[in-house]
């Protein structure tokens, strides 16, 4: 069998379905393989970035990985931003990178690298598949790594000549591993930590434990022992919204974040780490939880994080199924001048069941998240490597994992740009995904950090660094040109009946949201 | 003394005037010193390869390196593609990448990664500039290794703490080493070969033997010996057209190549490699030289190429300034339907005097290098490394490299996507490029590779993976998007007329060319 073929059936075969392809000539033999393994799904994109940062959507939401399909080392490295996103979520992936015949690498042609060597801090796995007839189960090991908890990036490399050959056939599926359990000894003491604690108490949630059932059990807990549930900013997963157990995210500015944490003298790690300040600042310490705060571990994040919380819920005699507080209200539809707060509200009235809320809002996206605590159940994706370029291919990809809900993409202008092509392939997919793009015409989050570091006002050199506006950016223009219906709205209410004409309708749509 | 203000500074009496620059949080305080270095200009571009590539087309047509500012390990990473084409064209190019501060990179912060192991194998000289006294003299170091022959890519990691510091002033000048000279032995040994070969022989040139002035030194060789003059497929700077001493790229394809090449006994390198195919194909050598051709070097790219030559054509007693052979005419203005041929024919009619020639028209790029062998002397840039998105970033660069020059990009509709955030730049920047999009909606090349490499006819899927048609990449609005004048085509009286026009007006404008 061709050794392409055998690939993609041995892929289908554990489950894989999806391939987020940018492909080259060096992967023409995969790209003519293509169909010959009923049940996978080709997804073209126009950047690499894009195949990435989708396959990250995706594993968030369907907690399986895609495969990529990209052009030797360049095309990788295209990816990496939005791999580093993907790496900071662990979410499962499985790159498939073509390379040169082993033989015709030694005359190093134009464009060859070393691509062991360029992969290596990137992908969390990495094999260079050059003996064909182990192609096969080399994707098989490739699984089984992306797929090990918490989830990592795993990354084939194969060479031509790998996939001109012949091999045996597919390869049997992957064999799975189970997170590991948490210890009887950790769970007693967290119990006691916890129990003792009370409301000074708190758990940082990462992973399963911050989709719905885990958020369940975690509710246990809060509801016997008063401890409060925690979410890091960059968080790579979070279910929310009417329904749901709540889990607070740490405010991004140290300031607040430390004001956020005040008071608490135990922090729980459920695959989590500590809050870390997103850079570091001069005037503030890199941990805004209090000093005197105690850090102790549940579970390290290949370990069974909701068994362990069970474990924990059970040994505190917490109620089953304990009752919620009261949601918030969602707010009223806004009226007049659009601003980042404007565009929460209008989200938080009109959110639609079950979506999913993507925030690559920077400067401006922290009121979309707060004015959708009332909103239906939905769930939210951050970004979790600060590598920007990430909202439109996890909008992209999410929508793919889940195509019944509506994907809403908070995106801010300068950030859609890095991975803007793709607009390209939500049109042609025909993907449910309403892109609101926060159009303040800068690089906000700037000249917030300049004003905040107190550094003196720019400049023209520097304030032209960080403006947008000269020229203008026809978001409109630019969405029309890969397909994508877009609309520009200047206030509340039209940027309410946009939002509703799009949950409407299926496919894709964009809203320049001018403020 | 702040230490970006010295770091500018050091830079602007370097002879460094221009700085490429995608900034964020962790370069703020080189934003802030931006405007403290008269001399320096900062242009901003909305995503890192249209910096890296923007350098690398500045550095081919000023031989001197531009700064690139990105924003630590994922901004960096979307900058690789195109510092892999300025490597393989020997590009100077100096790169700041800013990085957390050193006491915060413990804590893993998410936009945390290992630059230095990320850069290793990317930048061809590397500096983790955590001193902060000798920031200023780091980037001196830099930009003397950026600069000796025949140029690389250097990168100065600048962690946060370095950027706060007080230092003493700006450092002085680099040193700058001149190329070594060839050894006379060498040199009255290629004499010898190149007499013996005679119509056999060949000299295959890089660099500054490319350049108008090197050409006419080769072309004495040509003249006493009959040697032929040989340019790589992938070659970094071709100054050609009318007056210029002619030095012919290899074709593409491996049949073309050897066809090409047939009959030469002996094969010079200046500053070259031999011609290797750019991919390798089961049916045919990865050298497509005869066997049986001799390989000598004249010259390694870190020698004195010009004068290496020169010696040899005094030693042949060639003449000092030969008569060239008369030059093809131009083509007759195009008319009807439009595809490459069209194109070539257009710009060959039309291309106006001193103007860049940047070619990344992939499969449909050979008919506009062909058809402007008779145009005004101009310049010609290809890719280098065949990380597509090359060609809009080049354009830049060379555009503000030459702003009495009109830059004209033949550029493949496929490959554009992949920078085109460059289009803002040349809007903001008024910048004379005119891009000529050859829109066949296709990655055409994969096809002809496909047909070429035997492979059967594509699947459904394998068939969308090269199309683009669906949906239709609308490049007139795509320009408007970012604030460039767009027209389409579908004509070759239209295309004339629109590159007239462009020709005409300063500023940038992208023609949509439809076949």
């Amino acid at each position: 069998m061709d050794a392409g073929a055998a690939l993609f059936r041995t892929a289908t075969a554990a489950g894989l379905e999806v391939c987020f392809a940018n492909p080259g000539t060096s992967e023409l033999p995969l790209v003519a393989a293509m169909d010959s393994a009923p049940g996978m799904k080709a997804i073209l994109c126009l950047f690499e970035g894009v195949a990435t940062g989708a396959a990250d959507g995706y594993a968030r939401m369907k907690g399986r990985p895609a495969l990529t399909l990209l052009h030797t080392g360049p095309g990788f490295a295209n990816g990496l931003a939005n791999l580093h996103n993907a790496n900071r979520a662990n979410s499962p992936m499985v790159n498939l990178v073509g390379d040169q015949p082993t033989w015709h690498r030694k005359y190093d042609p134009p464009l060859h690298c070393d691509i062991e060597r360029a992969i290596g801090g990137w992908s969390k796995w990495t094999c260079y598949a050059d003996q064909p007839d182990k192609v096969p189960s080399d994707l098989v090991r490739a699984v089984e790594a992306a797929m090990a908890a918490p989830g990592r990036s795993a990354t084939l490399i194969v060479p031509l000549d790998s996939m001109w050959a012949d091999v045996a056939g597919p390869a049997p599926a992957p064999k799975l591993v189970p997170p590991r359990a948490v210890p009887d000894d950790r769970i007693e003491a967290i119990a006691a930590v916890l129990k003792k604690a009370g409301k000074a108490g708190a758990m940082m949630l990462e992973g399963p434990a911050m989709q719905e059932k885990g958020l369940w059990v975690a509710w246990r807990i809060a509801a016997a022992t008063g401890c409060r549930l925690l979410a890091d900013w960059s968080t790579s997963r979070l279910d929310r919204g009417l329904g749901v157990p709540v889990a607070d995210r740490v405010p991004y500015f140290p300031p607040e974040a430390m004001a956020f944490l005040e008071g608490m003298s135990d922090l729980v790690m459920v695959g989590s780490h500590e809050p870390i300040t997103f850079f570091g600042y001069r005037e503030y310490r890199s941990t805004p939880a209090p000093v005197a705060c105690v850090r102790h571990t549940l579970a390290h994040p290949n370990e069974d994080l909701v068994g362990a919380m069970e474990a924990v819920a059970d040994l505190l005699g917490a109620p089953k199924k304990p009752a919620l507080p009261p949601f918030p209200g969602r707010p009223a539809r806004p009226t007049g001048k659009i601003d980042a707060q404007v565009i929460g509200e209008a989200i938080g009235a009109l959110l639609p069941e079950n979506a999913i809320l993507v925030d690559e809002g920077v400067s401006g996206g922290r009121p979309s998240y707060l004015a959708t605590a009332g909103a239906p159940r939905h769930t939210y994706l951050s970004i979790t490597g600060g590598a920007i370029g990430f909202g439109l291919p996890c909008s992209t990809g999410a929508a793919v994992a889940c195509p019944d809900s509506r994907v809403v993409d908070v995106q801010a202008d300068g950030s859609a740009m890095y991975t803007v092509q793709s607009l390209w392939t939500q049109a042609r997919e025909g993907l449910n995904v309403t892109t609101v793009i926060l159009a303040n015409q800068s690089y906000a989050i700037l000249d917030i950090e300049r004003e905040r570091g107190g550094f003196p006002p720019y400049g023209p050199m520097a304030r032209g660094l960080t403006e947008l506006a000269r020229p203008h950016l026809d978001w409109v223009a630019l969405a029309k040109g890969m397909g994508v219906p877009g609309k520009r709205v200047t206030d509340g209410e039209a940027l309410c009946k946009a939002l509703e004409e799009s949950f409407a309708e299926p496919g894709p749509r964009l809203i320049e949201a001018v403020y």
